[in-house]
């Protein structure tokens, strides 16, 4: 793994090898409770998006292609073919903007690594361990190629997500198609080439496609690789490698630095509030105030919020046209909160969008960049007619890493989202599979679970 | 499609109205012409590709996922998914590196958008007319896309071909899927997101993917935009937009200058020599040296060659590993036009690359690079044991649009790569459809009649 002259290891080397090579055993007790809280808080998103119209144009688009019915996409009871599969399954996992954050990047790794994962693991009926193991090393290998690039990339205008994610996508998948390390070299070659996605997509459906893109395409690499399909073996060292390429900053050192020694799950953070991150601040802040005073909101004159200067940038937007814009404005999550008290998927429905007195909230919010705040801290100071003046401020969001939710907390999150969809049974049956998914013979038994039967 | 404000056009309303509504009738008989060359070198290329290593690989992996019917893999007689088809025909297409080039900006634009095409267009069953204005418009599509981001963009390691031939392969597929000006946009949007490809990979097989990922995510992007998946409608001109993400410079006024009354169709080039273009002028000169001479090998002392120093960045390779490498090697490719007096496939074999002569000659090859020519000219000087020294200077390569191959020479190269492959009378009747596409009712046409049969 090192090189011959200069005694460095190679990067492409050493994070094919990890991924090939790392054994269940060798992940430790945190690494596979994080992993569990993954499963969880996903699973609850993949379910909970059934009829959230991205997830359904990108199916009726994979059904008109059609495919072998290899892995389940878990909203909708559709078997198709692995990449298929990981890519609706990834379009899901991001669609209700509710998805886990490595918060050192703005990456969302869950995401693309266990869409790849459970659909290759479904497919080859892999172990519980080996599911466990083959996240957990693409999770790996995606938040350091992020940390890699970032924050050049991300600045330029690259959703990371889309980008590091493909290798994440792709180191899991290779894991569960059983490749050697020299495979695995060619699979985080080839998914150097098929990574994309920019951020004026943020507001459409086809961000959430980047997200379905990095499993499947994760896959199609992974796959490719174990044909026989080459590509070059310094994807992230190479002078045109993808770091280079695609970013004006290179930390290549961040890609092997204690590699298998740490792990990024301990970055991880699970939002309690289904919209972009950098709201959840201003959120918390309103949400400590409305439980305190609770100030009724037509007595409301001036919403005032000091935030990170990101926050301005991704999502200062007074006016969204639908519920997939509202999800990044901070202006209609502040309303909505006043108002109902809650920030849940309902929320960013496109009829919140237009309620009357959503759009009358939005209307007083008066945002202001502080650099000296972090991304998960806020302070915010309501108005009111009667003169009063609430004010809140945040240290760290909750579900940051800092402030991370309970596991009594992501399991209400998981039943807030589930419970239309899956009779009280099958809920309960999912979260004891999750419990001990390090047991399971067939880690298929997830799919096998949530296929729509006739009885169910 | 002019902004209310500026007067300007708005690039990405522009080229959508322009790829959904332009008529046959419009195209005018020298794109006609040029199409029709088009389809006679492209359909070439994917029929001798058969037998290549990166074609059967992909091919493995493709079929280990399934899918419809619907389009005809040329090389292998395969039937799958038009977006699979799209794949491997584009893969096909470029493996060889035979295929055509867009001399302004180094694209090889007829893979994408011509593998999008005939895929869809046989799905479809459109009319030979829609089949040719459905290619015109995404070829057109695509090199604006490249000119408007050229050089920056491939000077920092983008494939151009694997990203702006998305955006080609989304026009196309689009146009033949029906798609009007509104959901064109989305589908040059979602084009935008799944560009991709490094240079890091020229030299392995993953350089073709490039070329067949074009065509597929091409097509997917039509797929599901004409399935309401949205994207930003603003994939040019936006902040964050493709060009301004990818490239530091960024040339919008070429997506639009002149669009519907000149075509880029005029700067194309067909390539002589189964290599990187780059070559072609070295080549060139040695063929001439070698007729007028006839210099034995074993009496060459040394090969001097003056090139533009883009040679020299992509193809100064004294020992390629395979023939893969060795059509990107300046060095193979002298040698062997020095030995057989061609460079065809059969030149750039693995075996070819063994051969000792060759091997030999090689290591006489000294290239320097000047600056004063340009990318289609070079002055080749050849050293001999006995004191002769022989020279030629090439103007404009062969296959440049300043030195167009004649249809009799695309002719002859046609069936140099076919023979092995077609029946005398297939080969006769293929010529055939392609001089008569227009009148064709059904585009599937070429592939009805390249389907393997028992009589065959």
């Amino acid at each position: 793994m090192a090189d011959p002259r200069s005694g460095q290891p190679v990067p492409t080397a050493a994070l094919a090898a990890f991924a090939a090579e790392t054994r269940y055993e060798q992940l430790g007790p945190a690494v596979v409770r994080q992993v569990k809280r993954c499963l969880l808080d996903f699973l609850g998103q993949v379910i909970g998006a059934a009829d959230e119209p991205a997830l359904r144009h990108a199916q009726a688009a994979v059904e008109a292609l059609g495919g072998r019915p290899q892995a389940l996409v878990f909203g909708t009871g559709l078997r198709t073919s692995a990449r298929q599969a990981a890519l609706l399954n990834g379009v899901a996992s991001n669609s209700l903007d509710f998805d886990d954050t490595h918060f050192p990047t703005v990456l969302h790794p869950t995401g693309p690594a266990l869409s790849a994962a459970l659909a290759v693991g479904e497919w080859q009926r892999v172990s519980g361990q080996e599911l466990v193991a083959g996240f957990a090393v693409g999770f790996e290998v995606e938040c350091r190629v992020a940390l890699a690039v970032h924050p050049e990339h991300y600045e330029a205008g690259w959703h990371i997500t889309g980008t590091a994610g493909t290798f994440g996508g792709a180191a899991a998948a290779g894991r569960l198609l059983g490749l050697d390390a020299q495979r695995m070299r060619w699979a985080l070659g080839l998914a150097g080439s098929q990574a994309g996605g920019v951020r004026e997509q943020f507001g459409a459906m086809a961000k959430a496609l980047h997200v379905g893109n990095a499993a499947a395409n994760g896959v199609f690499s992974a796959l490719l690789a174990r044909h026989g399909f080459d590509a070059t073996e310094q994807i992230f060292e190479g002078r045109r490698g993808f770091p280079a390429v695609a970013s004006s900053g290179q930390h290549l050192e961040r890609l092997v630095d204690g590699l298998g020694q740490r792990w990024e799950f301990e970055h991880l953070g699970f939002k309690p509030y289904a919209c972009g991150v950098v709201l959840h601040a201003v959120l918390d802040a309103l949400l400590q105030i409305r439980t305190r005073h609770q100030p009724a909101p037509e007595e409301v004159e001036r919403i005032e919020a000091r935030v990170h200067p990101l926050v301005l940038e991704l999502a200062d937007r007074p006016e969204p046209e639908s519920g997939l814009a509202a999800r990044i404005s901070v202006q209609h999550g502040a309303a909505m909160t006043l108002l109902d008290g809650a920030c849940g998927a309902s929320q960013f429905s496109d009829q919140a969008v237009q309620r009357p007195a959503s759009v009358a909230l939005r209307r007083k919010v008066a945002l202001t960049a502080d650099s000296s705040l972090g991304e998960d801290q806020a302070e915010v100071r309501l108005l009111l007619r009667d003169g009063r003046r609430l004010e809140a401020r945040v240290e760290a969001a909750s579900g940051s890493p800092r402030n991370p939710l309970s596991d009594q907390q992501l399991r209400e999150k998981f039943h807030d989202l589930v419970w239309p969809y899956l009779p009280r049974w099958k809920e309960e049956r999912l979260l004891e599979l999750i419990e001990r998914v390090e047991e399971l013979e067939d880690a298929g038994a997830f799919a096998d679970l949530l296929e729509p039967t006739e009885s169910a």
